[in-house]
């Protein structure tokens, strides 16, 4: 199926690369790369995103190829879509998708809906990144450094810096080549692990004091509210990681984190140890992921919410 | 030199392994891989520390053979210092080294004073477990899940998890070959990066709560009280990495952590970006480091003690 994606591509005049809406370092990587090759290989290709580069991610290169899309409804030979379990993690690009004259979807979640006219999901693969890496390779494009910069941003964002169980053997392989091919691992893990605002510091410490441990010790879960990012000075993004806040702590098996956005609008990030798939838990309200990183959001009362969800957790950590 | 040392250790019966004092993840994860494999070889090998295994490395393999040295002279065939820059490092166990018949030095640092009969110090290598790997290969033996393991903590340690600029794609290729063997990385990264206790993670929110920001967010400080590490359930160690915190904030260029004990006891951290040299800023108070990383202790009343080491940062920052 890489093969015939491939040949669509090498046919294609025209592509749209979009990976899903809050992109992420894989989706904005991967997207980066694929748009690279191609338009090394003389394709007119673009990379639309739903919203503006997030800032820690501003230091990759390719960013003249990315676009916010503006809802206009435009014809391209290919579209593809990136790291995006189903049609509506697209949000409104998904009118893009309507008008390709061939839909590709390339993927790791093994909740992926097939919904392109040309799927493939690879749940081996640690990042999208990797996937890609194999794409370049089958569209005989060679990787520069500022390729290989966008993959490695890619693998080590969905591996945690090379720490999550998604990380195997070629994962390393793939890293070393893309190394070779000329990677300052010190400044993308600088970018992508370390470097924070005070901002996301402040909310950081707001989680921790929010933070609330269940089922002795064995579940942790952080409520975010407006008051607490607006409190911080802190942005919608720097929501994300917090969740890994809980997961950190010795014991904890199951670990969520409940951002309620107004009113009665809630978005949960469910992170495992493991043990435990956080992916049945999300299903049961309607969301996805993977065993050990999955989410949903719901229009709920947040305390309301949260008694269900230790319900489902507590059943869950049960059964295993 | 590497050839020199297996000839040595292949025409030894008994050998002692040391890391250095205060062992960490590559000093133990390579002795330990080393002695293994030495004892996979028929050897009489042992592992002698000058403390306790760290808790945080107890999960590694192979702690049967893992002495905490007595001071007793006793003799070996091949007495091999590992990770150990200078003879000072090795503490009481220098003893060791006076008696053995051939004297071994594997190690990573530049300022290695070579005072071992064979010394071998790669510079290049991410960590000892590197040097280690193929050490292994070099006396023919395999390595399964054990060495792999301790060999894979030794590089992810001194490599901060593959983050730091000293990751090569060597470093990776190898790393690869370890997950081949039956690493589980997850279970390692937990272990060595991500478990806090919920008292460290606490003591991290009150450190956030009580960070400011001077010279136009340039220099960050963190004062420590007894009352925050009480409400916090935390203990001292736990204050280790706090100064961190003021570091990775985007825009500071020099981060403090001022820890007071009871009364009128003052430590003080310090950290740099690289621009300011914190050893100078140190050395005014009578303390001592590198430019990056610096402390001292002090007599002085906190808020006092604050004010003029805000002035001698404020000298640092301008000179440079």
């Amino acid at each position: 199926m890489l093969e015939k994606i491939a040949a669509a591509l090498r046919a294609a005049k025209s592509i749209a690369v979009m990976p899903h809406i809050s992109v992420d370092g894989d989706g904005l990587g991967s997207s980066l790369a694929l748009c690279m090759a191609l338009v090394n290989m003389g394709r007119e290709a673009v990379v639309y995103l739903e919203e503006e580069i997030p800032a820690m991610y501003e230091f990759l290169p390719g960013r003249s190829m990315v676009k916010v899309y503006d809802g206009n409804v435009k014809h391209f030979d290919v579209v593809a879509a990136l790291d995006t379990g189903d049609i509506k993690r697209l949000g409104s690009r998904a009118k893009l998708l309507e008008v390709g004259s061939v839909t590709v979807n390339i993927d790791h979640h093994n909740t992926n809906s097939g919904f392109a006219l040309l799927n493939y999901v690879d749940t081996e693969a640690s990042a999208v990144g990797e996937i890609i890496y194999n794409m370049i390779s089958l569209l005989k494009q060679s990787i520069d450094s500022s390729i290989a910069t966008c993959l490695y941003t890619a693998i080590s964002t969905d591996t945690g810096g090379f720490r999550f169980s998604n990380t195997t053997a070629l994962t390393h392989r793939i890293a070393a080549d893309l190394v070779d091919k000329g990677v300052n691992v010190s400044e993308i893990s600088r970018r992508v692990f370390e470097l924070t605002s005070i901002g996301k510091a402040r909310l950081t410490g707001e989680a921790i004091k929010a933070l609330e441990l269940f089922d002795n010790g064995r579940v942790a879960v952080i409520v975010i509210k407006d008051d607490m990012i607006a409190r911080s000075g802190a942005v919608e993004e720097d929501c994300e990681g917090i969740v890994n806040i809980g997961r950190s702590i010795k014991g904890v098996e199951v670990a969520a984190m409940i951002r309620e956005k107004g009113n009665r609008q809630v978005k949960v990030n469910l992170r495992s140890n493991g043990d435990t798939d956080v992916s049945e838990i999300a299903s049961a309200f309607s969301g996805g992921g993977h065993k050990r990183a999955a989410g949903f959001v719901a229009k709920a009362e947040v305390e309301h919410l949260k008694i269900e969800l230790l319900g489902h957790i507590e059943k869950a950590l049960k059964s295993n």
